[in-house]
């Protein structure tokens, strides 16, 4: 059995040094939240049952089309992979699934990967299919799109390529298939939009058929890139048009950075759920397109409003549990430090979205009482919540100070002796 | 019976003047089109029975929230701009249809007005309803929202007006009723957007079940603005939503100023033909947001290519007819003289769009050719169809030049007299 | 002498209800503060010392072009306007100077003025001239431009009343001019730009020659509305090409709507004042445009991040001390309430801005350490500082809690008698 | 001395099947033109003339950060670069410059280099300098800077590479050198922008001092990418800043792409000129972001509006002569066949705005009258001058129909054989 990467007694000796002050300031922050009626274990409580997945390519570095600038020990498969992520869970208590993507983690024994997971406390997210890029010894290029590519031919390739992905998925466990295409156009002209619809959503019948039934299929939307022009499924829109021509397995899946500029996503959230089709999210943060950076690190009360919206539903229906996933790309920092903070900045929004006084809200929403309802909701997200964030993560025996902790542990150190870099050019594609 | 605004001899000198060089450029482009096997006399013959209506609101001078600058002779009746409308549809032979806006052109016989419409030439299009001012003697406000208000009383208020409107339309003789709606929030908070969308969706079933199995009910999606946070209908895939929620005589209406910055406004046009949602459009162009500027007047390309999609449509489907209308705001120059151009813009758009070679477009499709599958479409965009637009009007009794033919005519200065300013304020609202 | 507005024993009573709570609150957040080596009396202190101005047309109703709903017991002329100022700063404390806008509060008797603002405690900031609307009987139109407009005449007019603005200042002790203007166009060749801008420059330096050189005069920058297609001075920097060509006297102004999508503003406002020329701001929030959305209502981070910069440039030059002034349309709000949250808002960025561990986040900055450099600066963001801004306003007489404050002193109920509504039409221009 | 890579024959045989029709067309055009009093063939002689640089980079297969998918004959160095780039020269006749990228087109010759370049009709333009990607070998890493990093070394080593690229743009004749640099931040916090902005202008400076008088020093702004939360020169406004902060050496470069969503940047390119900062384009046309898709393939209008601008300041000073170079990712296109075209649109746009009637356009601004100004310019916005720009090309030895002619040669199946594949793998950075 594999031991957990981060050893026990630095987790311990970093938690002793923090732990006074946490204790007063999370009993100082229960005192102000008794005064409203809320009890601050219960909510400790529901932060801590809330997790969010990594993804499996998101402990590497990330680059632009410009470059790429490796880190020092990056994984070189999906088994040292899933080393970091279970870094990012034993510190951060947030992360304990990973979503993979084929065919780069394709395991030669699922079994093994099974175990090596366990191990570490991880389980499996969505399954992620990748047609956006060829891949040696391909038959057909995806140079033209993959689902809705013109040619039988290379659909049927790709479609293969994702029922492949469910039967890895069924054998580690995973319980839904994720799907997003860079199918679209660079020009005017360049394709039919309404043929190549129907092109895709015959291809994605075929993949719907295979999905079992207590799997769900998630379609990603997004607005442009790697096509220019047009985008197969470039909004909330035509994925809705798409899940629902699919059928009742089919959800959307929202990637916060996937919008048109000024989008309000929240809202985009609320007509999804209210009309059954919101499967889960992507979360990242980004100033100007799909910027891949750190959940809450650019718009953290979107992200906040985002949350609003799902503890509205929770409430509404207490068997809402969308999925949710860190979709980030970590160009300039270490993935682990990136994943660990981003998946705090989710549980954050969480936590200030359940100190929302929401039968005051109601009212003044009801009353018509703008200022009155936009100061409720914000006096939500105002609270410092952190203490309940630290203290959950300490009664789960992860970090009270996960970056810090992390640091103090030398981990990055160690990987990078052990994984050398591959020499690998850092050149970008301009 | 009311003579036409306009003395049929200053059409005819100015026409005159003109008729030789358009004959020459006529030839030409016909010569040039045989070349490529197209007609242009067939192609001429479309674009006359191609035509777009006028909004009775259009022939008046717009403004912004910090000012209006009235012209001369504004009209200062439903009768006053049916004249104005008449001038249009005389010298353009675009615009025979015009789209009352109640209350304002509420008739008080309706009889006579459309006696006053066929006399000039005119017909009837979509009724438009208003539930985004409040009137005097209003007994409900719409401050804080009408259709979708927490009130039922000023929910039911909006319903009658729309009832109302059908009632007006059916005894005029139109056959669809518009419906947007200023609705939404401006502060997160504000609202609740799910109980704010069922609240709307419950009383657009009331109107619906009103609405003439012979008509239409078009919604009108919208980003922003009156509302400045979230919007009810906000884009296509709540417009879509909501349609479906209704029934088969709700389809959406495409504004072209209504989306978000970059959005691909000819693929939601694909996608909601597609699924047989699409109703029509409100024509106009825009650089930033709502600008209700003159249609082709900033991206003349983005034009032709939703009417790309419209040819793509009809030749799909024959029986495809979506409704057209000019919804633009002219705040710097003669309403008239808008109104006209802007109607031959549609008509160059869809005259540009019919001459695409369309077999060898969907050739190069198919052959993942986007070079020059989008070269044949800038083909037909670069062809200066000017004179068959200029050739219909002659053929149909209208204007080679119908700008310069209406300012010989001294339409404007005489109803400047006729009309004296109302000495209204132009100030604005900051 | 006028006595305060709101009775001295209301706000104490309100106070007294809050006073235990808050002293509770702020000695939590002092030891917390005193743990990083952080005095929360310098803090308060330095809070209290910050104050933003208020624009006399604030205290109105705003409205879009769609519709005004007007509210209750709106002030009729600037002494009634006035008066709800002086309420904004007896309960808030943070607004003791307010702006004037001409023509619209042309004092009769500067002198009366003045002594009618003292009595309130208020004092007069920088002057608005209005050059986008046309007023009775004024010779020139403004409908195709200003200080830009083809004529000499129209130019001459506006220059006149800038000149007009200046010397009521000099009158009522203000210390500087605000020039925005909507000259534009809405069509591309409407205008040559070039030929534009030179009669803008000639007409601002007839104005700039008579600027007191103990005055500033600030231009204002906007990227759209009025004019749909082009603004004058769209950006910053036309409005940097500005301010240069004219002289010292001459500094940028920064709205906080005034950008396009996307844009970074902090970005702009360190680059403006790292070449000397940012002279101050209006503030307030957007979404999509130019919203005037109550200040940080919408995107409280980015509101901070400017803070950031503004804390940044105090700490190099204790000399520099920008103009600050609220410009928002209250639309659906009380405006006096939105007053008095905004310029809470606008201390509270502050706050947080000045508990920035600025030590530790200039040495992560030099060691290219961006995730914990952007943690320190997010750490201060999170901090919740109401417990300052409270004690802020309870030493300096205002009140704990200044909206429920001025709720429980039923002023609005008393002025909607005093001040009948005008019956004037809410109307607007579509 | 090396041929000219496309066989003469070819050329004459293709031109003569189009010789008759481009004859009648031309003349039908010449007519059309004559009778406003413009001499087709005065048009046809400026438009011979101008010319458009293109990039070495320009030839190869682009990608995004997702993936690349290679072209067939991709050039594999310098001088097959070359080789391409003549073949777009010798056909189109509008691309006699080719513009090298350091350190990839680095000659280990310069006289060889040139000495190629001469023999295919070439010469050399801007020297464009890299330090956004880590070569192998470099001493400091690019990762977080160049020219502005925190490091004096990094810095140091960013400054020699630019000294090293005007020495080899010395010996190959080259007059100018572009900076565009990566430089900026992820993250809020990550870096301070004045103290970064500092450090830049201090490199610049060294770089500027070694920049020879007859050269000029092109800065190039970015909104963002690779930097997805600040970027050094973000704007024209920080272009203008560091220009003016260097020298009259230094311009502004504007390349289409860069700016903000809804952006005027027909305006912006307005302004640069005014104040003599305009140094050049980068042309290429975009939907969403830094598309780099082919000039005029999106918006042809904007492009036009850019010309417009161009033609303005050409007729106000006849000595305006900005550079003009091709910055495109030809992702799914053949890049020769991309270059020719976008070298065709540039022209097109540029005989567009020579047939604009500025008399009658200026009359029509000069009295206000938005209608018949946008109508003026559009009208030479709106004539097919294609066979202008045939005719250029067939007067100057080139094709008349270049595409058409390209394929016939059969250029791009021989290089296919020629320059095999590299295996490299098209993986993207995610």
């Amino acid at each position: 059995m594999t031991a957990l990467p981060i050893a026990a007694d630095v987790i311990a000796r970093e938690n002793e040094a923090r732990a006074k002050h946490l204790a007063t300031d999370y009993a100082a922050l229960g005192e102000r939240l008794a005064r409203r009626g809320v009890d601050i274990a219960a909510i400790t409580k529901k932060v801590s049952a809330y997790t969010v997945a990594v993804p499996s390519w998101g402990v590497g570095t990330g680059g632009t089309r410009f470059a790429r600038f490796p880190g020092k020990g990056e994984p070189r498969g999906i088994f040292e992979k899933l080393d970091d992520c279970g870094v990012t869970q034993q510190l951060g208590r947030a992360t304990p699934r990973v979503s993979l993507h084929i065919p780069w983690d394709k395991p030669k024994d699922p079994a093994e990967l099974k175990a090596k997971a366990e191990s570490l406390g991880l389980g499996f997210d969505a399954m992620n299919s990748n047609t956006f890029q060829d891949q040696l010894n391909q038959q057909c290029s995806y140079k033209y799109g993959s689902l809705s590519h013109t040619s039988t031919q290379t659909r049927s390739q790709a479609v293969e390529h994702n029922l492949e992905c469910i039967d890895i998925g069924k054998a580690i466990g995973s319980k839904a298939l994720t799907v997003w295409i860079g199918d679209g156009s660079n020009f005017p002209g360049q394709t039919n939009f309404t043929r190549q619809f129907e092109r895709y959503l015959e291809a994605m019948r075929q993949i719907y058929a295979q999905v079992p039934d207590d799997w769900a299929l998630f379609i990603e939307h997004k607005m442009y890139e790697p096509a220019f022009y047009s985008t197969v499924i470039q909004d909330w829109g035509s994925n809705y048009l798409a899940v629902t021509s699919l059928g009742p397995k089919a959800k959307c899946l929202v990637d916060l950075g996937h919008h048109a500029p000024n989008a309000n996503i929240e809202m985009i959230v609320a007509r999804l759920i209210q009309f059954g089709r919101l499967g889960g999210f992507h979360f990242n943060d980004s100033k100007y397109g799909d910027d891949d950076l750190d959940t809450g690190s650019i718009d953290p009360f979107r992200l906040f409003l985002v949350f609003n919206e799902l503890v509205d539903a929770e409430l509404r229906d207490p068997a809402f549990h969308p999925a949710h996933m860190l979709d980030q790309s970590h160009n300039v920092t270490d993935p682990i430090e990136s994943l660990i903070r981003s998946a705090n900045e989710v549980r954050r929004a969480y936590a200030q979205a359940l100190l929302v006084d929401r039968k005051a809200l109601e009212g003044f929403q009801d009353a018509n009482d703008p200022l009155m309802a936009s100061e409720v909701l914000k006096d939500g997200f105002r609270i410092d919540v952190e203490p309940i964030l630290a203290e959950a993560r300490r009664q789960a025996g992860g970090a009270i100070d996960p970056i810090a902790t992390y640091r103090a542990s030398g981990y990055r150190a160690r990987v990078a002796e052990a994984r050398p870099a591959s020499g690998g050019s850092g050149s970008g594609i301009v």
